[in-house]
């Protein structure tokens, strides 16, 4: 491709609107350019760069066995009812009518398309597994869309459907995807660590997510630093410490803290430690009243409560819960609560002794409080906000806590869609069975970005040669030398010939320029073709990511950056 | 590919909902299958002919210079409201707000999009001629979708976009996309012709369509017996026939025709035949009254009348219309009309004489009406519905009117979107001038379908080599023999490594039922190895189209495969 030509307006000034590194040089590389709020097109550099990774999708997928199919965009409304997530989507949903009145909508994901799809043609358990996947744009309509292709309104997704029999099936399915998105994700050239993950909106199950490591990620994680354990930061769970059982209990002691509310008040007001309090949130749990314990430097998860009593909802307590139940809001201890509140606590809580905590009265503490002389624990579990220095529950290593681009998740449901959506199969006996199923996304314009976050540097962007839009580039500094020019496209073809996917930069711009471009917009290897190199009968071969440059006799430019771009990342 | 693991669930019987042999035998054939009215889902054989007929386009677009982009499906209203087309359009956009109310868009094509996106990165002359183009799905809601693939409401489109400096580029760039259509549908294998057309909702000056040729098809086409002249119905024009100059002209005579206000009354009440009649249409065309005159066997063309007036609005008179003028209804004729009414007649009427024709007072008519003695022609254009047995304009041959599915359509733009966007680019001079533009559709989905309807029999599809879903199947007639199966495998590796898209069916059916489904899919090369054939030592290959088979050794059966491929259409 001749740069000359090639529909790539780079820019100079950081755009305004761009707030993370991926964003501002995608824009800035002619990669996307923006339509409207989370909507971007793609402009041809990022249209070579999002094939190479569909490619790589494409070729992972079918390797494993799964099936390419292509589902509406637009879909009738009423199996999202059926399910459920007409509702729980809400907002999210981009909603339409058509001119018949008909409900429709614009699939965020295809669960309510393909299950009735693969239903409607009455398999027979001789065809399974079955595992169909697409490519094709979604739609989310986030509240607030930013981060160019990070939190986009539409974005490129691979989604997959696996059907089995039974759920060795399924698991067998789902281990396939497992091992066929960890090559995905390899091959692309991005960091990332799988961890086990929360069912969200799609629900169901176990699942896995692929987390892109990134500074700017809006997902956290956690890693032990011995590399031997990964989570989902809502997920993960610390190594439960010893109880500590030394030493003898001090006495249970009231005491007056006036207006000191919160766990930093009380510790001021007593000159303790936050470690030393006993926090007790109040929650309300499919309307039943729950205490969760925790240390006072330490936050309840949310996540594992709610996972804890699947399916009931879970809300924290707000005012007029406390009046109902006779609670004091700011005092409320695990020490004389009513018998029908169920008291949790965190395992973190075994290891301490005389705690402060709340007197259950206003305006005071009680100190001194051990269990289970003064208060009771109904049962211990994993319930607080992992943090960075917390403890691997496989070897005591250090957790680290990190932020991520979630670029890949899937599911084990089962039957969660093909039980309301009847979706069956004839099994060998005659009777209809629901679908045993499994999904598996992956964000391929997401990829784009998050590999745009780890590869890039204060030049530009520096893309993994798998992803990036072309292997190399050839500079020709000098156009208006005609020797430059015709050596520059001497070596241009020959890279061609040896396999190369290259461009050659015959713009009608200055050396500076085109350096500059090149740089931002990240081709691997640069062969630079000027009038001093033609004098002395060489050319510059660079690798982008390290800089490292070599002078190479002409004759042997083509295979030199061949040999480079072998090495390259 | 295995058919034991494809997920191709054939059809025995007929879809009820499918009108045409293409919806039928897609459905049948497990290519598609329903979602909701007029959009569907592709199952994996439909995935791999589609994709076949992308990389074409894709080819010969990446040939021609265009480059590949991706707009957005869901667009901002805005810009369609500045070209007016937000209306234009009408119920047939489907329209959605997102969640903070905005309008939005699914877009039916795209130079709302690309057109301010162009813009926006401020271009020069040197950065031109430019052509954009992206393969994706197309939004249109269809009043009444039907014929499957033929009239859906999401289809899959090619649409480009080319910007010039000036109308001589643009000129060019319109030429690169009219060859290059032409060896796109010459690689698909579709029959088609190549008609200059109306420029309906997309507007704009010269444009062409691609027809292909086809019984279901609901656009007609006109072309010369002697090869020399295709056209658009609705645009084609008759060669004019000479005036007869011959014998005396009759005196005028009004008759009384009581009750008789149709063509075929008249000429029933007065034993006439109605090419002696002249029928006198009235219309209103932008509030200004406009009478037609065609010979009584003609009807008008309305397009051809919209385009000469255009852009005045063009309707037939109402009831109303001919009170308020003080016509009579069934009975005017051009004599005595008022000086008000322009008088237009079709090159058709130049040949007749001695008229008969309204007399402009209920229940009669006049005879032997000649003009100008006896009325005035302001004057003659082409304005009849042409049909089969007209004259072509070029040679006199005789012209047939044909039915046809355009898969293609282009069109000379000029500054018809970017003059309202302020699409401009900086000239040579300095001055912003508006990009002159043309754009150009293919629908992909729709080649599909027409190929379809072009290429099947009673037994099934018969589908050219270039958009197949495999090139050859290798059918294992005996699944239970496994020297047969051994064999089959054999053929179908050898196949593969002679560079042949196979499928093997090595499923564990009747061969009866695995010979009708390679029939119904339409594999052009068939290759079948049985047991007796094992006994013989020999294998039947089969070509598709014309069902030739021959049997060959087994040792040679790939490479005679894949000869019968070479000689397959």
């Amino acid at each position: 491709m001749r740069l000359s030509v090639l529909f790539a307006p780079t820019l100079r000034e950081d755009p305004a609107e761009a707030e993370v590194p991926s964003h501002r040089l995608l824009l800035r590389g002619a990669f996307i350019r923006p339509v409207v709020s989370g909507i971007s097109a793609t402009l041809p550099l990022g249209v070579r760069s999002m094939r190479k990774i569909e490619q790589i999708v494409r070729e992972e997928m079918d390797a494993s066995g799964a099936q390419e199919v292509r589902m509406p965009i637009v879909l009738p409304a009423d199996p999202w009812k059926a399910t459920g997530r007409y509702d729980l989507y809400g907002d999210l949903l981009f909603k339409l009518r058509d001119r018949h009145g008909r409900e429709m909508l614009l699939g965020p994901t295809q669960e309510e398309a393909v299950t009735p799809m693969v239903a409607g043609d009455r398999l027979s358990y001789r065809d399974l597994p079955l595992n169909l996947y697409q490519i094709e744009w979604k739609y989310r309509d986030e509240f607030r869309p930013r981060f160019g292709l990070l939190r986009g309104r539409e974005f490129l997704m691979k989604d997959a459907y696996s059907f089995d029999r039974d759920e060795g099936g399924m698991i067998r399915s789902y281990q396939l995807m497992l091992s066929a998105y960890r090559r995905i994700f390899d091959r692309c050239g991005l960091r990332y660590v799988v961890v086990e993950a929360e069912p969200g909106q799609i629900g169901g199950g176990v699942n896995h997510e692929f987390m892109a490591v990134a500074e700017v990620g809006e997902d956290l994680f956690v890693e032990c630093s011995n590399g031997d354990y990964t989570a989902d930061v809502k997920a993960a769970r610390p190594l439960a410490s010893e109880p500590e059982v030394t030493g003898d209990l001090e006495a249970l002691t009231e005491v007056h803290t006036p207006g000191a509310a919160t766990i930093e008040e009380v510790a001021s007001f007593l000159s303790r430690d936050p470690p030393e309090m006993l926090k007790c949130m109040v929650f309300d749990v499919g309307s039943r009243p729950v205490a969760v314990l925790v240390p006072g430097d330490r936050e309840v998860e949310e996540a594992k409560l709610e996972r804890l009593f699947f399916p009931a909802p879970v809300r924290r307590f707000e005012d007029g819960d406390f009046v109902a139940h006779g609670l004091a809001k700011g005092y409320v201890g695990p020490g004389g609560l009513p018998d029908g509140v169920e008291i949790l606590a965190d395992h973190t809580v075994r290891t301490g002794r005389n705690w402060v905590t709340g007197a259950n009265r206003p305006d005071h503490h009680v100190t001194g409080a051990n269990t289970p002389r003064d208060f009771r624990v109904d049962r211990y579990e994993d319930l607080v906000v992992i943090r960075t220095g917390d403890r691997c529950p496989n070897d005591g290593g250090e957790l680290r806590v990190g932020r991520s681009i979630v670029v890949g998740h899937i599911y084990q449901l089962g039957t969660k869609y093909s039980g309301p959506l009847k979706a069956t199969f004839v099994d060998e006996d005659g009777t209809e069975r629901a679908f045993e199923m499994g999904c598996y996304g992956i964000g391929i314009s997401r990829i784009l970005a998050a590999v745009a976050e780890q590869f890039h540097d204060a030049a530009g962007l520096s893309w993994p040669k798998a992803v990036a839009p072309f292997e190399a580039a050839v500079i020709v500094a000098n156009r208006d030398d005609e020797r430059v020019s015709a050596e520059g496209e001497r070596i241009y073809h020959e890279l061609g010939e040896l396999g190369v996917d290259a461009a050659i930069d015959d713009r009608d711009e200055t050396a500076g320029v085109k350096f500059a471009d090149a740089d931002l917009v990240g081709y691997p290897v640069q062969v630079v073709i000027g009038r001093r190199g033609m004098d002395r009968g060489t050319a510059d071969v660079k690798l982008r990511r390290t800089g490292e440059r070599s002078l190479v006799p002409l004759a042997d430019v083509a295979r030199a950056a061949t040999d480079a771009l072998s090495r390259a990342p």
